[in-house]
């Protein structure tokens, strides 16, 4: 079984995709390809079931499912997403996908209103159900739940509860963020594992404020790997020179909702998945939509060449 | 089998509770005794597995168990909340739904973007999923779903699609939009069933304006049933007497997330329930809550002695 | 010059309307009268230039026209709301107002990110910018400023800036967080003034709940004013029978948007306004809601007889 | 007088920043430095007081001191942004700006709740305020206005309003949104020009897909300039070349609400203004942020010298 994630975790946690087939159904196949294609590209571990993994369109057996086949597929630390409306379901799937051998959970704030009290006792509500000993990466994505969480708030909750070992940090703007919690580091507060989302959008700069690593699903993971490598190796110039390579199509693939017919687009180009299809109602590339990204994968092609 | 809504439907379809017992397990007992409790307080028919029935901390057997046990209990006509992220998942329920004898489904838009484009596709994709003779109300509760919908918007689908037979009206304000859709009507669009939400919040109003009824899940329903079948018969005045006498207590429950406490602990009191309970993370009543309760029921039960 | 407001502050503000002729000009003679209208039904003092006032609409030189007209009109305290997107233009208000014998400012929270951190910040420029001996309101509405504010930040700020003494207070649900503040209060926080809004559809729920009273703007203020003097004085039955005869109309101006124009429409027909057309873009009542606004009025004359 | 916008009009217009003195002072002498940058970079034409001008801050004197101020400086044709939360107010401001000068106006979809008849009614309502031959600019900002809205409304409003000339195009994901407009076009509807926002974060795609030209702030106007002037010659490749080396600093700078902050600083560095300082309550950059600014900086000069 795969370590736990921990408050010094750093790496590429790779957000998977959720193949399906043309007719929506589940693809285990793809799944595992996916899943072999994620390990070859050296990410250190893999974050499922989360926002654009699609899951919620699963149904609850489907989830069950897709943990199980990845668990077993691979000896890689995956963390497992099981934000829920309701905190039994959402600790029914955590404590089952502990029990599977996961490296932790992931959690964002339920919707609702957007008061510190709130998030600080739904965390707390949380933990309680989970028990002592399931890691918690806490999502902090406010442009998709609604909930903008403070600097302060994320410190409390990893002062009071040491089970929150990781930051999903995809707040935009956020590069002061990030240095307000290592700065609070500093001064005495426990220190948080920080992976960053947003497709990797601003990488080299959050690298340079400090964060451990990302956790986001750009198509090209590699990509990732190696800038967060070279970062954490002191190459930070080399590096960006790579991220900005990949740059134009990660900001292509990052935009909302849209991005993910692109991503999945990406994958099957990429021959890591058979279909491209999302579940509805969601994106789909039209004809023009492909004309634009095959553009667009053939320069990063052409870009990479001259590094 | 009970018969399916149509675009005449009226009277009263109250929003069912989900009882809990006070750890948060399904209380099936509950269930039969709060569906009896409806039937003998005179309401038309029920609407399962809304918003207010917690549906979203059910898991999807505890959705089918509430389902078969309340079509199984009564032979009033039951509408079911089937609303989900994907339109496979909505459909699969609702297909059980009317398999298992269900009157229709109810379905709001998909959180996203408020464009008219998006929710006409939107619906247009659920009937498609659903075949054409699953008769649909759509739920228009912006305030909870974020998409306020047009008129022209509601009209336009009504007339696309003939399956939409009923409206669940909670905008607010609303009035004007009751008032916009009878006129399209009477200009020659079709006609739609229109029923009230928002607690009954301005039911005397909106049965003025030429609503049908109500479907909200005030915890006297034999008000809503006695001003809706007062106001239809002509005797606008005396609904309008009693209604007033329920409205302190009803804008009491109409409170946003708090008002399901309030809604549950009164359903407790009056003996059709066995638990006020909410699965977390949901609203509870503290000691003083329900002191101020209590004198609010009591203020009730006076003023419908002097009626 | 009247009296500032403290952290004592008790009774009715009355929430003023902005009257303007029926081509939207600004109606000075019916701010005039609107003013005495108010006094005469026994208000403790005016809030003016807030949301309900369409402040917003205004030019700078007819805020200013409003602000010296009210209060060389009146003896009574008088509130100014002085929200705008600049601080600068915000602070620029206040100490006119100040100046020319305002009894203190309101305050919302800037629109933006719902972080404690930053409303926090931006009292902290507010105060700064305003100097220590401006008195402030803190108008805690998040339905319109889209800024929901925990009592804990709340109490900080009361807390670190002794010129915050008023809570305008308008959340919903919103009563669990009045007794959250005034029980910090009893284990040591600073005491604030709470003043309640929302029309005071909860006033006497409010009332029991330690609250001082309300900042409003129901076009009945003599029911404010007899609600709170009974309440306050000990008659809380009697109160709250009052409050209920008036609730039919109340919550029907409450209705967000249309209800300042039902408002309006009330105060019109009371003589107290000449018109009441609001500044466009801004709500209309078509014939059919006045007809249903007198019926409400009838009604609300004829329960008063029955009192 | 410069020449009007049009339904054809093209290139690139660029949102100028509003300069301030550290203490927050309009800074008229670098606002005439700043046009004549811009002038000199060969912008097609300038927009002033939008959101990024910070013009919710200025006093309505102010606003019109830098109309004028502008307007007298430069011979480009200048769009002004009128948005306002009342239609007098806007309607006054625009006809001011046309007196003096004006090639348009820009409006964005007033607050509220974002129903496809609210945004139609009111932009009649503006277009009859303005009378029909001042141009207008439909701002669709949704990120900003909270008010998303579809392509057929604006092709309802483009048919039935001819003097509204141009979209301002800031939603995202977008890319599909031009498309149906320019088919639209194809099918018959009126053209519309459009020019796009978002800092230009996707300007070769939005090209390729028929927009013409630009609409936005970037710090470095030349990159905009020479990207849309080469596309529209011909020459798409090398137009989306030079984008590619700007696109790390471009994506940086728009990040909201922190990229103005990082804009004003880039134009201070480049000698366009003499402080970078916003108003209060706005953002301002760290020492981090600072030398965050300059690396990228840097390589932007870097790589352009490698093009």
């Amino acid at each position: 079984m795969a370590d736990r994630i921990d408050r010094h975790t750093s790496g590429v946690y790779i957000i998977a995709a959720t193949p399906f087939t043309d007719d929506g159904a589940l693809d285990l196949a793809s799944l595992d390809r996916l899943i072999d294609f994620y390990a070859e590209k050296g990410v250190t571990g893999l974050t499922i079931l989360g926002i654009m993994g699609e899951a919620d369109k699963l149904t609850a057996e489907e989830r069950i499912t897709v943990l199980e086949r990845v668990l077993a597929r691979t000896s890689l630390p995956v963390i497992v997403g099981v934000s829920d409306a309701g905190i039994g379901n959402l600790a029914a799937l955590a404590l089952h996908a502990m029990d599977k051998g996961a490296a932790g959970v992931m959690v964002a704030p339920a919707r609702g209103p957007a008061r510190d009290d709130r998030v600080v006792n739904y965390f707390h509500a949380v933990c309680d159900a989970l028990g002592d000993d399931v890691p918690v990466c806490f999502q902090d994505f406010p442009q998709i739940t609604g909930v903008p969480v403070s600097p302060r708030t994320i410190l409390e909750l990893t002062r009071d509860r040491p089970q929150i070992v990781m930051l999903k940090h995809e707040d935009c703007p956020g590069l002061p963020k990030i240095t307000t919690i290592r700065k609070a580091e500093e001064a005495g507060s426990p220190r948080l594992s920080i992976l960053v989302g947003n497709g990797g959008l601003y990488l080299p700069q959050e690298l340079a404020r400090g964060v451990d690593g990302a956790m986001t699903g750009f198509a090209y993971p590699e990509a990732l790997v190696e800038i967060v490598r070279l970062h954490l190796g002191g190459e930070a110039d080399r590096a960006e020179d790579i991220f900005d390579a990949y740059l134009p199509i990660l900001r292509h693939e990052q935009q909302p909702v849209f991005g993910l017919a692109v991503r999945k687009a990406i994958l099957m180009k990429r021959g890591a998945i058979a279909s491209a299809a999302t579940r509805a109602p969601g994106p789909r590339l039209s004809a023009t939509d492909l004309v634009e990204l095959d553009r667009l994968m053939a320069r990063t092609t052409d870009k990479l060449k001259d590094l």
